[in-house]
């Protein structure tokens, strides 16, 4: 551990978030800045959350049938070009190679944003007939942006790393029926894995995705009373079946476009679960997701060392069988300085083991996330710890839930909406008649912007709360990230 | 599956290797071209191989204490610059990014070719004190090197996706002891998962990787009679340590520069592997790796379908709980057609069950790299296909060794290694006193290099095939792809 690792945080969460945040994810070495400006470093300990994230998801994209492809990175301008809105979506923001060596290239290549055009080209030679459908691929990689706008490590990073489905249908109703699995394999994810609680809605037609016929995102809330967009997903219509021909024989011998759908989940998340559930001693992370879910701390002096030591380490062996665990025996540090570390690196559960633990035949556990603490009986602990992990997961999310739910508001006219977002921040939930014009309006006179509508309106209709219009819907709003 | 993915191949494994190469890995599924030159693209198929050889490297290199990072895709130029040696073997096959959106770059950046420069200028601050160390670190990402030879998909792909690990120690003596390590790791991938023999050991200093001390390596033979370098493992010295700074206080509290490896398995293996195994009716992928271990085709008529599918679905039930097992039971091939495809995608096992199959509760197994035929027991039949996978992993490993046994020859003189090479081709062992002008000759006279020196010289000291010089040490020659 180097020196800088030791020291805690000096910003507090309640008062200077942005400092907080920063500090939270470097002092933690879950993150660093590169010598590139506007792309991280993923340290062990982050990057091991990605891959927990990773193979959870992964694994459910198997069980419905999605298989795994690699792609090249670079995309032809020409082809990039290809499918108007889409090349508009991103040019501005793309990272271009125009050299090799020390030759030109006789035309640019980008690096992917995003990997529709590249795929679409190849992909439509590999569909001929109705029963090469559907086609549903998924690749993990890391796509580029080039954002102008101040980077932040996870949650605005010029290279970030996701998933990105591309699924090809030979209906609308089957590319229509992909939606609730998807978005429930993200909903899993985000709640079972990271804790952090959403709204899940489609996206206004301003925010669609460049080249998408419909969106629909996972809206969640940072501490700082912003929304930020989690995963997402993309109804494509038949856009980019029609710009690069992947089209079918039915089954009546008629040639047809193909439907498509574009889903993502991105290391962003870690950025928003870290933000949310981090407290003024450092980073906090569920249980299911962090590299290490409970550290065993022995408290020795210089008698007792070696028999609880022993202890200690038997102790270590039956944990280790269940969970990532790690004995920290180092010799030069006091538990005080370990408990201080390790409560910075927000590991969720750690193990208490000293002399009279040793001869009650207990331990002590202590919670990451609230600092409780509770005796249990050494013979029962991996049985305990388990316990524990869940109880820490679940209130996590729990907590998480509450404080959306406290920070979510009603806004009927457009003279609310501003007071809320003005004095509280938060998500406000809105009638809007889904006009472009009344989008405008309320994002001109607030600074925020309709993050998504609901899918599942359970308030009544109600009116708009630009234009009167009746039978509008509620939309969640919110100043965004 | 498309019209065109059913046809067999035409070109012979033995009149025309490049051609029936290419041939198998697209009309495979496994690879395809992209629309970047020298870029491929990897199909499910393909990319599951590589899963499957990720998964198992990662779970060996966690077990022996490497952690996993992420660092950003680009280097900025003056970092690549910083190694001297380094930067003059990377800079003519360098991918640069000049442009972002419309805004030319100020200081170009490097696709990373590899990333020892921007991974230890970050590394450097993470180190302080001897307590830090030894800090191993690895990464699974793509690296993009712009090759102007001929490029061919895995063999030689400008992109290609590989593990770079990078560790860091307090002495040459702990940082030497990890190469029997590594090494040992991917002897184990190469042989019992990709079932390819090859020769460990290291690289003359010409061959040496660009900025390091010492390269070793794991060198296959193609059935063409050229050899091919498999994964490697390089010791830096300190010269890497001096150029970034990474230095540490050792526990005398004196300064001092550490110690460092790198080391990589790629993509390439995959070709080396299906160059190797398959034949002239496809694919021949080791049950190991392969996406689809075992294939069921019931074989149906009109009167019998319904009962022989409802057997077949309980068998595949059975199957899939232990295999990565797959039922075809589409209705519009005949079974012909279905064992055509199934060999040419190199699935290692097909279960046929028909009629007479179901009345005397038996199954057939029809083994993909030797044809052979066997009736079991139906109730038997997952122990049955465990046992047969199990068979025809061996039996490909035991048959390239045989081939590469049989294709190393010995050279005594200049004139016979010349001979051999031309007539024979594979791998020739010949003396080589160590010097680089005698490497230089021998080279220029056969069109062949020296490949490696094996670390375990069974063989007596001899005379330079060259120079006469005695106590020359036998060095594995050859042409080289």
């Amino acid at each position: 551990m180097s020196k800088a690792s030791q020291e805690g945080l000096t910003a507090k969460k309640a008062e200077n978030f942005d400092e907080w945040y920063t500090q939270v994810i470097l002092k933690s070495e879950i993150a660093d800045y590169s010598p590139v400006s506007g792309c991280m470093v993923f340290r062990p300990s982050g990057y091991a959350i990605w891959e927990n994230i990773q193979k959870s998801t992964d694994v459910e994209f198997k069980r419905v049938g999605i298989t795994n492809t690699y792609f090249p990175i670079f995309i032809p301008e020409r082809l990039l070009k290809k499918e108007a809105a889409h090349v508009e979506g991103f040019a501005p923001e793309v990272a271009w190679v125009t050299q090799a060596g020390s030759s030109p290239l006789e035309e640019r290549l980008a690096i992917r944003p995003t990997s529709e055009t590249l795929m679409y080209e190849v992909v439509s030679r590999w569909i001929r007939s109705w029963r090469d459908l559907p086609m549903r691929l998924n690749q993990w990689n890391s796509v580029v942006r080039w954002e102008f706008r101040h980077p932040t490590p996870f949650l605005r990073s010029r290279e970030f790393l996701w998933n990105e489905g591309h699924t090809v249908f030979a209906t609308k109703e089957e590319a229509d029926a992909e939606r609730d699995v998807i978005l429930g394999i993200y909903r899993h994810v985000t709640e079972d894995l990271l804790a952090l609680p959403g709204y899940l809605g489609q996206k206004s037609k301003s925010e669609t995705f460049a080249g998408a016929q419909a969106t629909y995102s996972i809206e969640h809330l940072l501490p700082d009373g912003k929304a930020i967009q989690g995963p997402d997903w993309h109804s494509d219509g038949q856009n980019f079946s029609k710009a690069f021909d992947i089209a079918f024989i039915d089954k009546d011998g008629n040639r047809q476009y193909a439907w498509q759908n574009t889903w993502a989940i991105t290391t962003r998340e870690i950025g928003v679960m870290l933000a949310v559930h981090s407290d003024d001693k450092g980073a906090v992370v569920p249980p299911q997701l962090s590299a290490v879910q409970v550290v065993l701390v022995p408290i020795v002096n210089d008698e007792s060392k070696e028999a609880i030591l022993a202890e200690a380490k038997k102790l270590m062996a039956k944990l280790e069988r269940r969970f990532r665990a790690r004995l920290d025996d180092r010799d030069h540090l006091t538990p005080g300085r370990k408990f201080n570390e390790w409560e910075l690196k927000g590991v969720p559960l750690r193990v208490e083991f000293g002399p009279r633990d040793m001869k009650g035949g207990q331990a002590v556990l202590v919670r990451r996330d609230t600092g409780t603490k509770r005796t249990v009986k050494a013979s029962a602990l991996a049985d305990e710890v388990e316990a524990e992990l869940a109880a820490i997961q679940a209130s996590l999310l729990a907590r998480a839930s509450e404080t959306l739910a406290e920070n979510t508001h009603e806004a009927s006219t457009l003279a609310e909406l501003k007071k809320i977002l003005k004095e509280k921040g938060g998500i406000v939930r809105v009638h809007w008649c889904g006009k472009g014009e009344c989008e405008e309006k309320m994002k001109a006179e607030t600074g925020g912007k309709i993050l998504n509508v609901p899918l599942d309106q359970k308030a009544a209709a109600g009116k708009c709360a630009i234009c009167g219009e009746s039978k509008a819907r509620i939309a969640n709003f919110g100043r965004s990230y």
